[in-house]
């Protein structure tokens, strides 16, 4: 695309694909509202009272649906977004239609270049004259790998500013890691590759939250299921599940499908690949392609790339004549090759997020947050999962006074120590 | 589309929505050749031989990626073949673009007209001066509902020809209807809305094979399901599983999501759809789209449709203004808001259906088949599953002699009287 | 014991372990008749009528609480009874008792020998110089392994009687053999060894009703589950559940648990069980005891066997000095070291036994019945599902006559072909 | 039983039900050691050097065969034990025989009144003029409500000296609390009722580490399961699972089995067991018996008890004439009723145990530790864990140096921070 802003009538600036399907986003974004009761009920609560007036929020996550609806909350608030998305593959482009018509300044579309994701990201950033963003949603990090590079930050004292570790939430890491993958993994493989999963030998590399949804959704669809693990807690909950503790080397010529959720590099090289099954097919739901050796791969002498269909690659390699299928270039697959995670699920990882800006600009001048990174306390967290319950039809017991004595617990909560472990 | 048939450089008649996807289309038979086992033995058994040398086949089945694999393997074995859809969305345009453009005539898209439908339905049935098809797909009928017709016509003597029930084979009806829509129903459920499967409650009609896969897959997506049932031996069959039976009645406005799989008419009636709640879904993955009052939804007073997408619309009750989402127009939903069932599950029907076609075939002159309705003997039924066994690494157990006679059971089988269930 | 007949003051023969235990036994026969609703409505609906008013029924099954409940059905119809155990460790002495003080002539001990065995069945079959008995519960058989014996009878006319096969009503078939071995497999490991199931690789040998039942217990329970199989089609069904079939040969050295449940013979042989893992279990969940090779592991060289408790037993063999872990001395394994299937399932079971009997003893004189091997008819089939539904909360809906007809299917049933798998 | 202390011919204490039962016990004891590779483990690393020598250790812990072996394994590293149980119902009889006869002294038997209870703990703690004992097993202490009886005692000074607190281990919570009652909740419920768990409704109040075990028991055994909670966050957890949140008050009527898990006091009062089903089962799996209002039901006027067999009761209401069944008395059902959770995950719980012990007495008087509550390092979680794994079988992935330090984890762990939720 030519890298130029583009201006709404209004004059707001975006650049997205088509902004044509901004009616399109728009229906699927009213959809996904009666999905998000989190942050439906945060525009209730405090659209009245506009904290955000002033405030301008930039943020780069994942341009879909679901994110739209989040943007839609920060504006409802009273902020001035700019957006970007976080990911070259991640982006909806009906969804970033739709808000660069109507409410933000977004930069965004599905398969960007390297060059263009970098350019998107600066106008994130780019208030103009003056200054940058207050906000950046994203400081309220809610993914593993990016929590972890908070707190190395903080720990080398680079961390420039206050930090909200919302991946750590349990409403956040307990469900959209574990119920969101369990949900968009058997999604993606299924838009990517129609395979039928019941049946098939499937190979898990980890088994945190990620890998527990993984390895949960590829059981539950009838696959025979194989997690490899380094970490002996893990691995020994694995097997209290039925599933076998192998290393990639024991199993790599037998299964049919690999799925990394590791957070680190090197998981699956080229030479497991050359190895592999006629049509096996390889896929990373973690962030970045250096779980699976792209690099080698794509530089394998001889090496033959058919796509197939946009972010479904057959790779072939020469001696054997044999290929792979690589999802989403080694990629999320779950954005790359579907729609992400569900509405639902992402409604509490996003109202962590609310609640996180929220307090970071309310205490911006006051110095209760120091340049560290910080976990949302207990009772937020649980209000957050007791915004969602409403639309499940749950109905909550209510401790009475003698039981609160009891067992110590205030009845209104927070009703676990910070250590527990859901 | 102008109803005009076209042709091939070689002559071949056609009629699909668009001969350039015919290279993708030919990518995606590839894949799933090497997911269909039983059919590519069939090519490596009987290909030699050209059993089907100057027979001329007309099929009117789901025209998908699958389905080509099927028609390629009739070509393969000699057969001329002519082929539509038998339903207006169950189209894959890809398939029926490499189909048309190498292997035998085609007339379908996604998306036709009930005229175009019945169109197209001519255009496979007309061989020209030559006269009709020598064999139709679809004689050996694999589903419930043509199976239920043929049994009917049989009755009052209106069976014109010898037609082999190849739904009954266990290696369909326990495979397709069960393992297939187990797969296929959420695939369908998910491109179509995005939704959150975990969490909500989800009502089946009917727990026949198809809805045993059905609650199967709903249930381990995390949903509470809920089954409608006649027959009380299925109803215990579904509590015994932890499933609730209760009517539609009873639910309508408590639940998320409304799945059809009766093959009767009038299961959910308009009057019903008025009471669910705001963005319930709706949706049939049964054949006919009588099984949802289409008709009485159209013609509801004051009702308005948004379509947010092609095969997904809401419609919006005046009375409430709140809507309910509608799948495929109230037709199989797998298939229309999906791409069905997945080539290996389908391998087992189409390996029953090659077998039935070449038996009709060989014999059709000599009187071994009445104008009845025949099933395939068990020794095939249990061929066609030891077709697909090497594929996921099954190694059976042989019987040894002393085995054999201890339980009047040869050791190559049959292994099972007519009547076992299993 | 002393095998002597014994009387109760009203005159009635005997011969249990303990008849004080009656008390015990009317307790637990008490609560098992709350959850049989089958025998109970049977009860209500014939009771009145006496229907076998003059009859003498002779039972040869295992004597258990459920079985208590069938009997004193059968007098509460008016019949006269005698009954023995069908197995030598399947008898619930508390239940003996409890019939014999109450109901009905009762031979039978947990823990006979075989002379005591045949002694009990003689004393079942013996009423004296009156003659036989009218009717033979187990001529309405129903075991898979009986069923058989009767249709061999049939075929070289050594069948004296017309019988009824109750194994093969679906309410029995996919209801005791599944959900009842589903129940009482793991009950029957946990009475017997108390291991953790969850973490083993546990190998099923069979996948037939009562292997479905089994696999899917120990799976639940978190085992890793192998089956081995001999049909093509019952394999492929493991495999869509993502079950891995192997031979025994395959895992013998790596299983920690392993079932059979053919009703063949020679399925785990003395050179098996040699290498296997120390401690492996080892154990029979059908009828006969050469599905397991006791023969050949009672012979070995050397061999010790060291009871634990009775009715499991540790076998050490002299050239590893390690052991495997033998239940039941290989018969059934659940009857042998735990109570059985539970009231409920049997409830489904009896009752179809119950209108077996009623059907041969009115069509006794009438010739309706030949010397033959029957099946009860659909609707009776489903007259048994509905009369358990209640207990569970159900709710049945009912075809509209618009649909009755639209399916061809009378409004109140049978609602299936009899060919119809479930 | 007659209060008098026994001693063995080598001089040692005891008072057992029946030192006979020592020669059984010792056989299940050589069982458990095989289960148990985790303390198997502990003896083979510590015991050549004695690091218990001189080491008085008084332990109150259920008295049951899993037990027996911690017991043996604080021997084996040469420490002096006194032991008895910490609940009336919870000692197996054999297994106190085989270690009163072999290795400590043991005061224990099933079913104490709570005066023996007091005095087997005094005759524990008392280890004559010498004075008290060096340690305290318990003061690792391992349940839920133990540890915040400590954390309570810390918090007003009146702790006497230092606890580790196992119960946090996460190869205690997440793998005992939740592994454990998932298999011994059904082996209680089975042994004490033979009730069919399929089909029916069931209740767990509390969806913590225990409930969630309850309900995957259950649901896995064909129940449908409803869970009450007071907690949003661990109601969300259930509903992802397809499980229904609702009050007791909504259900009490409904429902066929209850289950108590919350560690609070006044959950299923008298008020409600009114109004249960004729033959509701109701029980606890958690400690004490206030979770269940016994005291309500004791005192109900003109309420009914029938004991079925020990540990089963029936209570008829005088104005219904219906009946619920109590198991163990309202006191934990798991081993009231059956045995306990079995060896392999006790094995967990109790390597943990006996590595605290060490810690505590390696540090006795160093005062490394102050008088307050203290949770075990990650790595000797981990390493917990690691003990496990090769009898199950499986092989463990190493990091590569590289891997480690793109993630900043060394390479031997540990390998997740504190706070990480497994």
């Amino acid at each position: 695309m030519a890298l130029s802003v583009e201006k709404t009538a209004s004059g707001r600036e975006y650049k997205v694909k088509d902004l044509s399907q901004a009616d399109f986003g728009r229906l699927e974004l009213e959809l996904a509202e009666v999905e998000m009761p989190g942050l439906m009920a945060c525009r209730a609560e405090f659209g009245p009272s506009q904290p955000f007036k002033g405030a301008r929020i930039s943020g780069s996550l994942h341009m879909t649906i679901q994110t739209a609806v989040l943007i839609e909350t920060l504006t409802a608030l009273g902020a001035e977004v700019r957006w970007c998305s976080c990911n070259i593959f991640s982006t909806q482009d009906h969804a970033a239609a739709a808000i660069a018509r109507d409410s933000a300044a977004v930069f965004a579309w599905k398969g960007e270049t390297l060059e263009e994701y970098w350019w998107c990201t600066e106008r994130c950033l780019d208030w103009g004259a003056g200054g940058g963003p207050d906000l950046i949603v994203g400081v309220s990090e809610e993914t593993t790998t990016g929590v972890k590079r908070l707190y190395q930050m903080q720990e080398s004292g680079t961390l420039l500013f206050p930090a909200i570790n919302v991946n750590d939430s349990v409403t956040k890491s307990k469900f959209d890691n574990l119920y969101g993958c369990r949900h968009s993994l058997p999604d993606g493989l299924m838009r990517a590759t129609d395979v039928m999963i019941a049946g098939k030998v499937a190979v898990v590399c980890g088994y945190g939250d990620v890998g527990k949804g993984c390895a949960a959704a590829l059981k539950q669809a009838g696959a025979r299921v194989i997690v490899t693990e380094i970490d002996p807690i893990c691995a020994l909950q694995a097997l209290m599940e039925g599933i076998q503790i192998l290393t990639l080397e024991d199993v790599v010529s037998d299964a049919d499908i690999f799925v990394t959720t590791t957070g680190n590099k090197d998981i699956i090289m080229v030479d497991h690949m050359r190895k592999m099954k006629n049509n096996a097919i390889v896929c990373n739901i973690g962030h970045f392609d250096n779980e699976i050796d792209m690099n080698g791969l794509e530089t394998y002498p001889g090496v033959k790339r058919i796509t197939i269909k946009p972010q479904t690659d057959r790779w072939v390699f020469p001696e054997t004549n044999t290929g792979i299928i690589v999802l989403a270039e080694g990629r999320l697959m779950n954005l790359g090759c579907a729609t992400g995670h569900p509405s639902f699920v992402m409604s509490c990882s996003f109202t962590n997020q609310v609640i996180a800006q929220l307090e970071l600009w309310k205490e911006k001048a006051t110095g209760k947050y120091e340049k560290k990174v910080y976990v949302l306390p207990k009772h937020l967290d649980e209000k957050v999962a007791a915004l969602h319950l409403g639309k499940l039809g749950a109905r909550l017991t209510k401790l009475t006074k003698a039981q609160s004595e009891y067992i110590s617990i205030p009845v209104d909560g927070p009703y676990k120590p910070a250590a527990y472990r859901y």
